[in-house]
Formats: C-alpha cells, structure tokens, sequence
C-alpha cells in the first residue's frame, strides 16, 4: 500500500525516501529515526525509533529533514586464535532477532548479520572460550517447523563429540517448543547445548544478545552440565541471566528482556555475566545417549473453553490425526456433563474424545501452565479418564512436542499413551516447587 | 470398573463398604479417610484423604478399621435478622468448589450445599452485610456455556438495583471467562458484583471459600466500587485477598489458592480479612449502564504451534464460524513466510488466514500471555496485518468473549474488527504496569 499524497508530497519535499534516517520536529516533540513503508493508514508517516518500536505521525505541522547514513564502524574481522588452554564452543545460528538487523527497504528485522560479525560485535566471547560458529539456519522462529527440528538435532548429533559445548542462537517466538524437542531428540547427550535468544525489549534501546551469549558461554565452561538448556535474562537488569531446563520453560511476556519463566520447577542455575554460577535445581539426564530425531507431524495442540464445539474434535480425527495434546481447564477438564438444554452438546464432546482416544493417544495439560493436571477430584475429570484421556504433567509446548516425538517411534497408540505417562527424560514434573510459581 | 479379588477380600472381612471412613495402618504410616471406588488401577485401594486428594495404596501388609461416620454439626438454621444500618448483599450460587462437598458414593467432589448451609457455615458475613442468597445454576464452571453468561447476566440486570451489591460465587475453572462475559454484557453496572471461587489447594486441608467470600463482602461495603470483579486469595496466606478486573484476570495454577493473577495490571484493590481496603489499580467503567446480554457462538480459540494445520482455519471457515481469536507466538505471529520445503504449507496459512479474515474477525492475542501485541515489529507480523488479522491487547480468553460478544451485535465483519480495535469499557490493556508481570 502506499501513503497518501499528503505523506508523498513531505516526503519528496524534503527528498526523504523510504529507508532513510531523519529528524523530525512536530509541535514540542522532536524524533530521530528511520522512514518506513506504509503499514495501513496511508496518511500516518511511520517512523522507526531507534528502540526499534514504529510511530505513526500526522503530517501536519511537521518538519521533517534527511540525516547522513549512521554507519556503525564494525571491529576489524575477528581473528580467532586458537587457545588450547581453553575450552571450545561452537554457536550454531538458525535466525531471529539474536542475529539480526533492521532492514530499510520492507521496514522489517531481518536476520541476515553473518556468525562473524556477530562474533566480532561480542568479543568478551573469546575470552572465555575458543569460539567456532555455523549458520545452520537464517530464520524467525515462528517460522520454524519440526522439520527443522529434526535438521539441527542431527547437526548438533554429528558435530557436539568435537567441542566442548554448544551454544544455538534462536529467534524466541517457539525457541521452547526447540529446547524441548531437542530434548528428546538428543536425550542424555554428553555435553553442554544451550540455546540464546534475544528480546527487542520496548524498555531499553540495546540488544539483550550479547550477555545472555556470555552468561551461556560462561555456563558451558564453568557449569559442569549436560544437557539441552536456555540461557535468558533473569530479569530486567543486565547482570544475570537463568538457565532453565529446555523441557520446562516456556516464553511468558512478548517482550520484556526476562520474558522466559521456568514453570513448576526452579531455573537450573543463575550465571552472571562475569561468570559466577549459583546452581538452583539439580537437573540432569539419567542413561546412555541416543540420537533419535523423528516427529510425527499428526499432532496438534487444542484449547478447551467454553462453548468448544466437538466438531474441531471430528475434523482432526477424519484428518487421520494420531495424536492430540488438549489444553483443559482447570485440574485439566472439559466440558463433558449434560445438564440442561445448554449443555446438551457436551455429551458429543465426550464421545468425540473417546473415539479420539481409541485408535490416537489424547493427551491433558492445563491452560492455567502452573500446577498439576489432577483427573481424579473432580467427576468430568474422571469421565475424561474413562474415555481414555492421559493426563501428563508438563507444558501444553512440551506435551505437544513429546507426542510428535514419541509417535514418529511408534504407530501403536497404547505404546504411545504408555510412553505419555512414563517419564523418560524428566518431563514430567513430579515434584512441584513451590518457589516457582511466577518465580 | 471394580476392585480386585484382594482388595474386595480385604474390605469384606472388616466390613468396609465404599464411602466409608476408616483408619489405616502401612508400614510406618496411617491415614484417616474415605474409601473410594476404584478409579482405574483395581488392585489399588484408594483412600480420599481429609485434605481432599487421593492415595492408592497397595493391600500388601495394610491394617484397615472401619470408623463411625464423621457428623459435622452445622449451626442451628441461620436466622437472618434485617439490620438496616447495614448494607444488604444478594449472593447468587452457580455451583463449583465454594458451594460444593464430598459425594462419597461416587467418589467426587458435587455441588449440593445449599446457599442457607453456607451462610451457616460462615456467620461473619452477617456481621458485615444483610444477606440474601439464591441458587442460580448448581454446575462446575469447567460445564458453563455462554448461555449460561446471558442468564446470569439478566439475572444480575434484573436484582442489582435492589441490593447494594451481588456476590457471585461460581467453579474456578472457567470463573474468569464469566467475569468478562458480565463485564461486557452488563457494562457501567452501578453496584459492585464481585466474583468469589474456591481451590482444593493441596497444601492446606481447610477450604479458602469463607475467607474469599468474607473480603468480597468487606469490599462490596467499603470498597466504592461499581462494576465486575473477581475477589480471590492474594498469597499462600489466609490474610488477605486481591480483587482483580473481571477483564484481565486469568487462573494461572491449577490448585494454589492464589492461583489468579491480574495480567499486565495491578489488581484493583488488596482486602484483608478484617476489612482493610487498600487500592492498587484505578479500574472504573465509565458511562451509562447498558444490560447486552448477547453471544454469537461461532467463534473460537486457536493456539498457533510448529507444525500448524492451515486446514484447521478451514474447517472453521466451512463450519461458518464468524470469529477466531489466535494465541499467536510472540508478539503476535503465526507462520507465513515461504522459506524452504518445510515451510511451503505457510503460504496456505496466509492464504486461509487471508480468507477467514474477509468475512469473519481474525483477532491476535499472544501465547505468551503478559505483554503487548505488536505486529509491526516482524515481517511476518506484517504480513498478517496485511492480511486483515487485528492485534487485540487482552487475554486470549477476554479476547474471545469480547468477540463472540461483539459478534452477538452486529453479523457485519467489519463492524465487527472496528468494535475489536476500540477500548469499549477498559478491555484494551493501553499501558501495561511492569510491575504487574507474574505479580
């Protein structure tokens, strides 16, 4: 779409064109930022602020006029000589805002900044460590599929034997529902992997990126862990960052700095960014390693409320879908009793689930996150529970990714609601700390 | 399903019957409470202890004795005395935990207290207010339909002028979709309606319903407040309760006590059981009184993951369905871009997305829950803004009650996506307190 010809005529009076840096006096206020596309009402000229947040102005009464190209001076290309006294990290990239910049022409962040030169802009980063970096991936995380899940498993099976740890950037939008495939994926493997993400926090103008990246570093030199974590803000201040399990941690704010929140369980550790590491859970894989990267894509999450409709319940099972994670109220219900005209569909939604529950596994969470899924107090509980329903006790994210998991293993349905129950990596959380809750 | 040959054994040579109280010895422990019937594992005797959960135990080595029926005395029949120095508080019962107890022939927790016995059990509401109590629904709110909003709502219209407020006490499962479902379809009411619900929380073996009951009354008589809320426990402690806005409160635990939190606001008020009223959050409707008890079913909710199914939109499309509410990721994103041959179905969900959002409202909401929706920051948020999705700065669950409600109005969309985007009676959360973030 393109602006109004109020918009235009400012725009070429001043020969400011789309992309370029300007000043801009209206009435007491002034701003400097970047002129952007049209984004829907054609006679607002919008202005990205250099926190990265767009405004919409008026065009009366304003002043416009072009400012020089900021060209921020990189380091020199970063020479990385090789320590043999330290330990090596290797960061894979797969995109999001960790690594990227605005792009002037569609108004969009992008990620397209190359490992190096992120590299060259965090170099505390080679004091900790020696440092390798791949691009695997150049994409939001919004985007990502499970596909793409089971590519970067493999890239970490094949490549973690030569480091001594990993570190993955990642857009944060579904960087959990990563973790935890990754989780699974990758179950007991025997060094460090910890994802980064970065937040364009409204609060402040400067990029979270590079200490939650020297927190991690810190962390998989100093931490003595194996396993799949996330290293983030532990909150608004730029001292520390948490490590929380990559099985039970879940974005919690769209976009404060310390939006990540370990539910049910505490963080695994505070890191500061100097390096002082304070364990806080015990969280550790038990067993043998093993690569098993499958994802069964017949799955899908669905949130219960009232006036839910039954026939969302048929759609999936005539799809041929072999497995759902339902996101119930409460203790984990659903509308199930029939108790006047109102209710009269529920009887419906009952058998829908039993038929799912037959040939495909349907599985319990709650849309409250916190607290555990209990099926026995209440007696639609209990009638879900004899319809075939499991209840499990982990995020509706991690549920989801668990059953696309454990179904690319197997077909039987019975073997997979086994498996839903047990727990196998320590997805199920079996003893709630208190402490966590909006820890 | 019944019980083993080995537990019925065990139960028949000491005269136990299901419902039963009994005392039982294992091992080094013992328990008091009520047999219950089997609930899946029949070799496992399953006892419903005091605080209100289940055990199971094994019948190896297990010592059991039959107990007399424990008869707790209610007060005599309560008497309300009309004292017309006080304030008068219509309390109007629709069932769940507050108004619930033990149905020990099958095992579960029933709405069956008459409003008279909860009055008994709780004198000092008399002492704060004259009372007068009826029975609307006897239901758990996971059962509640938007038919039953409208009939709560005309029933509220129809008694609020008479009394000086209206306690509400309903099953906490749903209790927050009920409170914005009042809040939009009896909007400006004059007279305090506040909301009150009950947790079995786990930790403690009392009941939280008197001490929530009590701060909604104290609230009701010193609070100056008009309009729709929700008056739960503020901690773990049994001091003081918040009152939350009935559109922007969301049940974040599945069992705590304090298991609701205001999102991205401050509660409106602390009360503490003996009265104290002190205010956080300036949350006045204003504006005439309008009674619109009205909903439009065909709307839904629908959680954005990894791996999402475009033709789920068009199941809901083909089932004429006039509203969604997406739980996006992120800022508010779902996965549109086209970037490799795991993401070729993305373009499918823009298209699908594009179609619904032509003649039905698609609103974004965010997963994540806190924070804002912002569109504009990503392309892919771009791209569905262009594609008619309107961002909303609520709950996901106020967002679908909002839009259902809306919906009820008007059948024309784009009235329809306006009346979205409008901040109608404080439902678009416009600045958010970073204090409230898991507050």
């Amino acid at each position: 779409m393109d602006y109004s010809p109020a918009v235009k005529r400012l725009l070429s009076k001043e020969k400011v064109g789309i992309g370029d840096r300007v000043h801009i006096e209206k009435g007491k206020n002034s701003f400097e930022g970047i002129v952007m596309p049209n984004t829907g009402q054609p006679d607002l000229l919008v202005v990205k602020l250099s926190n990265g947040y767009n405004i919409g102005l008026e065009t009366e009464d304003i002043k416009i006029k072009k400012l020089p190209e900021l060209k921020k001076p990189l380091p020199k290309k970063f020479r990385h000589e090789y320590d043999k006294s330290k330990k090596t990290i290797l960061i894979l990239h797969t995109g999001g805002t960790v690594a990227s910049k605005i792009d002037y022409e569609t108004g969009a962040v992008s990620a397209s900044v190359e490992p190096e030169d992120l590299l060259a802009s965090m170099p505390e980063l080679a004091k900790i460590a020696n440092i390798r970096t791949e691009m695997v991936f150049q994409m939001y995380s919004g985007d990502m599929e499970p596909e793409h899940w089971i590519e970067l498993a493999k890239k970490v099976a094949q490549e973690h034997e030569r480091f001594d740890g990993i570190i993955i950037t990642h857009g944060t939008d579904t960087i959990h529902y990563t973790t935890a495939a990754l989780s699974f994926m990758l179950q007991n493997i025997p060094k460090p992997v910890i994802f980064v993400g970065s937040q364009r926090s409204s609060d402040r103008g400067s990029s979270d990126a590079a200490m939650n990246m020297i927190c991690a570093a810190h962390f998989i030199v100093g931490g003595n862990f194996k396993g799949i974590a996330l290293c983030m803000h532990a909150n608004m201040n730029d001292d520390d960052c948490y490590i929380h399990s990559g099985l039970h941690v879940r974005k919690m704010h769209t976009s404060r700095r310390d939006s990540f929140r370990s539910i049910d369980v505490l963080p695994i550790a505070r890191v500061s960014k100097t390096g002082n590491i304070e364990a806080l859970y015990d969280f550790r894989t038990k067993g043998e390693y093993k690569s098993l990267p499958v994802f069964n894509k017949k799955v899908a999450i669905v949130k219960i409320h009232p006036g839910f409709n039954y026939k969302l319940l048929e759609f999936f099972e005539k799809a041929g879908y072999k497995g759902i994670v339902l996101e119930g109220t409460g203790l984990g219900h659903a509308p199930v009793d029939v108790l006047d005209k109102y209710t009269r569909h529920h009887a419906l939604v009952l058998s829908a689930i039993k038929r799912l529950a037959k040939n495909s596994v349907v599985a319990m969470t709650s849309q409250c996150l916190y607290g555990k899924v209990n099926m026995n107090v209440y007696s639609y509980g209990r009638k879900l529970l004899e319809a075939g329903v499991v209840p499990v006790q982990m995020t509706p994210e991690t549920a989801y990714v668990k059953l696309g998991w454990v179904l690319g293993h197997t077909k039987n349905a019975e073997a997979a609601k086994n498996l839903m129950q047990m727990n196998l990596i320590g997805e199920q959380v079996e003893r709630i700390d208190p402490r966590a809750f909006l820890f």
